[in-house]
């Protein structure tokens, strides 16, 4: 209670702020914000994302820093250090459990208070309709609206999922921004908002990073509290997968699910090892979730959330199978139909100019506005009561998973009134129309809210959608079989609600592509005895909805174009006969250890790469390790600085022993044109000196010298003692399978790869090459292979796949002489392409 | 029925092959086999190895020849082609749960059938007790011989679980004959056999291996039909790990467990586009193993194997919970000790000279005097009454997760004898008593039963256990708490057999190290409920027992010298502290481009690697690839063949013009002792050409000649060109840690990986130097890093440290001249150290 009022205050302090925000200071702030992002993403950011995404293999000398190798002297006090580390693990785990179980608790109560809060304003108002009307509208709205703009101040990492996100960072990527405590913050309470106001929306992609965010908060915590030991990037990755699993589990107090679900949303290959890690936390997560619920005296013991109570003897038929398998064919084709849709509404919205523009100047308007007509729509005297609009999304599950069926002989008569049921009731219309308008509505209702920039998930409202239709065949065939299929002795009638089951099961699998949602309905219902139906209607339903459409959170990733690199689908056995010289970019910029100084100026100015190959010589080519451009960039300007023009000058002044110290300082100054280092710091001193320099704009006899000194100094052969190399950049065989090659990409977290020949390097492939040879513009010997049933996923990636196209235009007409491996310029692209709505401040701050 | 009759006829057939073998053709043939199967393995089997552990990016050469690249005229049929592989994965995935579906029902049948003949005997013999236990002895010693002779003569890898081979395979290791129709033939009888004579053994690893040779043979059988699209080995490592599923999937009808069983056990990476693989075929083939039921008029319709009924409202109360906590502690320990007599049991055996030379000769004693022990203590008229003797392992798993309690204020006077459960009861002794003997001497006949040499698991007698165990812990709950501990309200007695389910699920658990058995008994007993409980139990019985022991089938990999990687445990973080140059091998034996063939010869005749690097030249060290053994082999005998002989000779004719025939053919047999090819080809040609050499033995200025000749040829620089270099064998970088090493060994399958540092070669680890590092050999700064509880796991590995220590020191003595980095080369060790009773057969057959 008093952890509600709390909130509540915060919430009227953002609110001040929102509205502070909504006038002038707002827009300005996010212009400041965008210029910050870019500003650092083109001094710090680009080096720190390069290294990210490096080779594995040479992240070890990063990130692995040996934390006794600094107190080599305290042997002993070491290895207890080691020992207890041990134990750290269970105490971070068992800390990240609790916190994710009272913050999950804490967020049920506050969205259960909102929502109890907004029923009360409801029925309060009974006296007038139109009273009533703003009442139901207007909280929602000022909620949905305080949500966006909350986390569009704090943190606009926050909006949206977050599994998407997670993925990629799991994956090896830092996003920025994504795990601070500012982001937290902002997802914690926006996402209270979003769902207090009703609209359909999930929390379990939200919590997933909500998790996320507890364990890299607590791992700074416990780093500072125990020392270095947190800091191992390895570590963190493990933690961070646990955390997904507790996320998953105790949002549905389902930890089993969860571990499964989040191995399957997050990973491409899953360490065994850490198994362990996401059922210790998951399970240690949602029994104190529970306990929590029962010390509140909610509960009499702990119970499945949503507990059916389906009868144990006789679950289902055998001849009922059949029923099931179209329901999960259907759901398939509906899942497909939701991720297509929900694509289809952010791409509308993107290329629709007008609306783009009006949006991108409001940006409070469209989350408002789709919640204003969400909320008329289901506004219960109105529409809402063909549709049981008054339910909050548990009550409708609850009634959805009933163990009675609702419409026995093509009638509702029987159909008993108690708990939520009577929201399905309506005097003048069927129950079989009130399921289809619900299903319908809310199908698009969904779509389209998933979309607002408000911390929100999509799987509960597909879940319940899910229900919905599997209730409509489970009453469908109550009434084609009043008296059960079973023929011989005892009746054991249908029972609607384990179609119900089987139908969220069904459709939740295959708008994720996960078919673990079969163990979150049996830990959410407490009942498996419906496990071969639902096992069946999944699997079925995720060979449809995968065949289609990508899942959700591919297809989210493929919006805001996040690094990341697609999964080989189901069918795709041409990969196997694609080979890594069809894809590979022939021309790779390459240094050799006898280069000078001016060859290393040319690469550095005329590429845009992170990473630059070292070879022998170019005679011979053999690779000996990569090199950052950064550092090449910082050897040229130790060549060219300060430092060595001050001694040279120096030289020279005692040669001459004429010099004024103001010719001195000019061409310490570093300000000829032809140099090419952008280093911040010689920047401040070039600041410094600018006086000194324009005092001495007439000494035109000196920058002669200078510039022939820098033509010398260009001449040197390359000092790289001083550069950082890595060693072991990741090679690939030629005619390695893209099979293979995507294999070691997703399972190294690779970047690029170089393509060697015993040795030679012949060829570079990066994750943009693999990229689109996956997404099919490659083909075999010139033919396209086209898996089956692909129209209705071209039609859906139409964009994607003309993009690409461009691309290769692009790429084809630059071979010739730049050869630009990533043709734009990532922060550039961010900012000039405004079409869309909210991703570009997103995609600004992950570098994309 | 009729296959009943059917497999009671090769019953018969097989027996008549057991008294034939056991009387002199059977010793005979077994030596026969061991030494077809070294020469095999000395011809062929090296290389094959070699190649199969290679690194996975070399395989690519030889494994994915493109089934297309020989009909790229028929590019449209190719096509075709590819876009009917898709089905192809299905088709396959269906046919594969078929198999195991109908398998596993008909071998479910004969057992069920087996134990009935047993039954059937035994009562029909009740007036005469001598008769009776003559019957009840007899009956499982024919089947425990039948079953280990048949095996032994047929197939000796039917041998045993078939869980730690698998998991072998698919880490890329090539087990020869593991995956044969006579090994399907094997096992299946066996396992029938063994399962049928009612010891305690369970089937759920053998089916893992019936799955799997399921999975293979299908395979083969699909190339058969289709052509050469199964004989990729990425796809059959795919199929393989789905078979794995299917097989303790239709063994429990356990789909999901099953799926998540196999994973936790058989892999170290798992691929998440794999799960729905093991997922779709494990339903379909659960689903069909029950319809099967359901068809047979067994079963009303599909259910849970063994199916409970505990109360749905109040399965427990929260006060119950540190019980449940606490038998999972117990459960843990337990299943550690388990592990721990079973290798001790084999040990002891191998140990003791005069055991072990007795044993080997009579290899069918073993198991008929363990099956003669247990069955005369399991007698149900003698010590069997205290113990529930007449019991099967399914009987009993009933009765114990009966939801009634058994004993109500600590008299069993309450107590129902319905079903099986009077088989606990007996008029003097208590039922506690009963349970705890039950309990002790299964515990021990277990670990005993399962070192015979029949095929046989380990998961069900330990299941049973733990459900013994779960419900002696309940029923002590139940009679200090008579009431339940609820205390307000209404009165919940307490479920012992909630016990049961949790007991069952720890132990199996804590034996395997897993927690997907807390999956597994939701499916088998159809209820989730206990869902808490269970994943706690599970959880702390798995932490207590990794702490403790490695998990059995760890344990058999062991016992067996299996080339597998050892897992990093739980608490094993010292790991980040070790680097991979504190482990690697410094003196690595290479060849350079410009060795020549002199030097060549020394490095093969020195060195026992399967592959050596290859370097650019000896001061830059730079790595260029790696050749395999026997490609130098057939390089050195190119040079020094007959050919290249005859063409010298005849050049040397033409310049004399006086030789003889006599000395051409003397020449060309190559029988000078220098000459260092050992290829089988070329020894026939040389017997061929013998006695023309004999006839030329007094040409001694000829020879003299030929060595001369020899001697310039070995001086000749090596032509690589008609070699074949593996461009890219894995590099490490210094200062990895020894978890990322382990990670990318795993990962990739790798066998060794040259350590580099920019570009030069600078050492070598192999899959041994990284074993003996994670066993805990090599310490950090000196120190050996204790872990905790380490001191029970040392006593139970004694053997292997010192093992290690003998190793190392062979290391030390040859470093300075030989450098073997294999000193005991695998094959020799298999026939020279006979002192296991079965396992060096196995052995031979695997090459170790």
């Amino acid at each position: 209670m008093l952890l509600c009022i709390l909130s509540i205050i915060i919430c009227v302090v953002g609110l001040y702020l929102l509205f502070e925000a909504m006038y002038g200071r707002y827009t300005q702030e996010l212009g400041v914000y965008a210029k910050e992002e870019a500003a650092r993403l083109r001094d710090g950011g680009g080096p720190r994302r390069g290294a990210s995404v490096r080779g594995r293999a040479a992240q070890i000398l990063e990130y692995e820093k040996d934390p006794c190798a600094k107190c080599q002297l305290c042997a002993s006090r070491c290895q207890k250090f080691l020992i207890s580390r041990v134990g750290e693990d269970w105490i971070f785990l068992i800390l990240l459990g609790l916190l994710m179980a009272l913050v999950s608790w804490v967020m049920d109560y506050a969205i259960a208070f909102c929502q109890e809060a907004q029923k009360w304003m409801y029925s309060g108002l009974d006296s007038n309709m139109l009273l009533q009307y703003i009442a139901w509208v207007t909280y929602p709205v000022v909620l949905i609206t305080f949500s966006a703009g909350f986390t569009q101040i704090l943190s606009p990492q926050a909006v949206g999922s977050g599994i998407p996100e997670m993925k990629t960072i799991l994956r090896g990527v830092v996003l920025k921004e994504y795990l601070t405590f500012k982001t937290f913050v902002a997802k914690v309470i926006g996402l209270t908002c979003a769902l207090g106001s009703g609209m359909p929306l999930g929390k379990e992609g939200p919590f997933v990073h909500v998790a996320s965010l507890c364990a890299a908060l607590l791992s700074k915590f416990m780093v500072a509290l125990f020392g270095g030991t947190y800091m191992n990037e390895m570590r963190n990755t493990e933690m961070l997968s646990a955390a997904c699993a507790v996320g998953v589990g105790c949002c549905f107090a389902a930890p089993i699910g969860g571990v499964l679900f989040s191995i399957e949303v997050t990973s491409t290959f899953f360490a065994v090892r850490n198994y362990w890690r996401g059922f210790f936390a998951a399970t240690f997560s949602a029994f104190i979730f529970r306990v929590l619920a029962v010390l509140n005296q909610e509960e009499e013991t702990i119970t499945a959330l949503f507990k059916t109570r389906f009868r144990l003897d006789f679950p289902f038929d055998l001849q009922e199978l059949p029923a099931f398998a179209v329901l999960g064919i259907a759901c398939g084709f509906g899942g497909a139909l939701f991720v297509y849709l929900n694509r289809l509404i952010v791409e509308c919205m993107r290329k629709q100019k007008t609306i783009n523009k009006f949006l991108l100047r409001k940006r409070l308007v469209y989350p408002a506005m789709v919640t204003l007509l969400i909320s008329t729509l289901t506004f219960p005297p109105g529409f809402g009561q063909f549709m049981a609009g008054q339910l909050t999304q548990h009550e409708s599950l609850v009634a959805l998973f009933d163990n009675r069926t609702w419409c026995r002989h093509g009638v509702a008569e029987e159909f008993e009134y108690i708990g939520h049921s009577h929201g399905w009731k309506h005097p003048h219309v069927n129950v079989f129309i009130t399921l289809i308008l619900f299903i319908i509505m809310k199908f698009w209702m969904s779509a389209v809210a998933t979309t607002m920039p408000v911390p929100c998930g999509a799987f509960m409202p597909v879940f319940l959608i899910g229900a919905a239709f599997g209730r409509l065949v489970g009453e469908v065939m109550a009434t084609m079989f009043p008296d059960g299929i079973h023929a011989d002795g005892r009746v054991y009638p249908i029972v609607p609600g384990g179609y119900a089951v089987v139908g969220a099961a069904a459709l939740s699998g295959a708008v994720t592509h996960t078919v673990s949602t079969a163990v979150i309905v049996f830990e959410l219902t407490g009942q498996i005895s419906h496990i071969l139906p639902v096992m069946i209607a999944v699997i079925l339903a995720n060979a449809v909805a995968q065949s289609l459409q990508p899942s959700l959170y591919d297809s989210i990733i493929r919006i805001k174009k996040l690094p990341y690199l697609p999964e080989l689908g189901m069918g795709h056995h041409e990969k196997y006969n694609i080979r890594v010289e069809d894809i590979m970019v022939r021309e790779v910029r390459y240094i050799t250890l006898s280069s000078s100084y001016r060859g290393l100026q040319e690469v550095v100015q005329t590429s845009q790469l992170k990473t630059l190959a070292l070879v022998e010589s170019q005679e011979s080519m053999i690779l000996l390790g990569s090199i950052e451009r950064i550092q090449l960039q910082s050897l040229l300007s130790i060549q060219l600085g300060r430092q060595r023009r001050l001694d040279h000058l120096s030289q020279l002044a005692q040669d001459n022993g004429t010099q004024h110290h103001h010719h001195l300082s000019s061409l310490a100054s570093d300000s000829t044109p032809s140099s090419p280092c952008i280093d911040p710091h010689a920047r401040i001193t070039n600041a410094a000196a600018a006086p000194a320099a324009a005092a001495a704009a007439t000494t035109t006899t000196t920058t002669t010298t200078i510039s022939e000194w820098e033509e010398q100094q260009l001449d040197d052969p390359v000092d790289f003692k001083n550069c950082k190399i890595d060693p072991a950049p990741f090679q690939l065989v030629e005619r390695t399978s893209l099979h293979k090659t995507h294999t070691i990409f997703s399972l190294l977290g690779l970047d690029h790869a170089y393509v060697t020949s015993i040795g030679r390097l012949v060829g570079v492939v990066s994750l943009k090459e693999l990229r689109k040879a996956i997404e099919g513009s490659v083909t075999v010997t010139g033919v396209k292979v086209r898996p089956p049933l692909a129209s209705f996923r071209d039609s859906g990636n139409s964009t994607n796949v003309s993009d690409i196209t461009d691309l290769h235009k692009l790429w084809v007409r630059h071979r010739g002489h730049s050869l630009p491996r990533e043709p734009t310029p990532p922060e550039k692209k961010a900012i000039t392409c405004q079409k869309c709505i909210w991703f570009d401040i997103v995609k600004a701050s992950i570098g994309f």
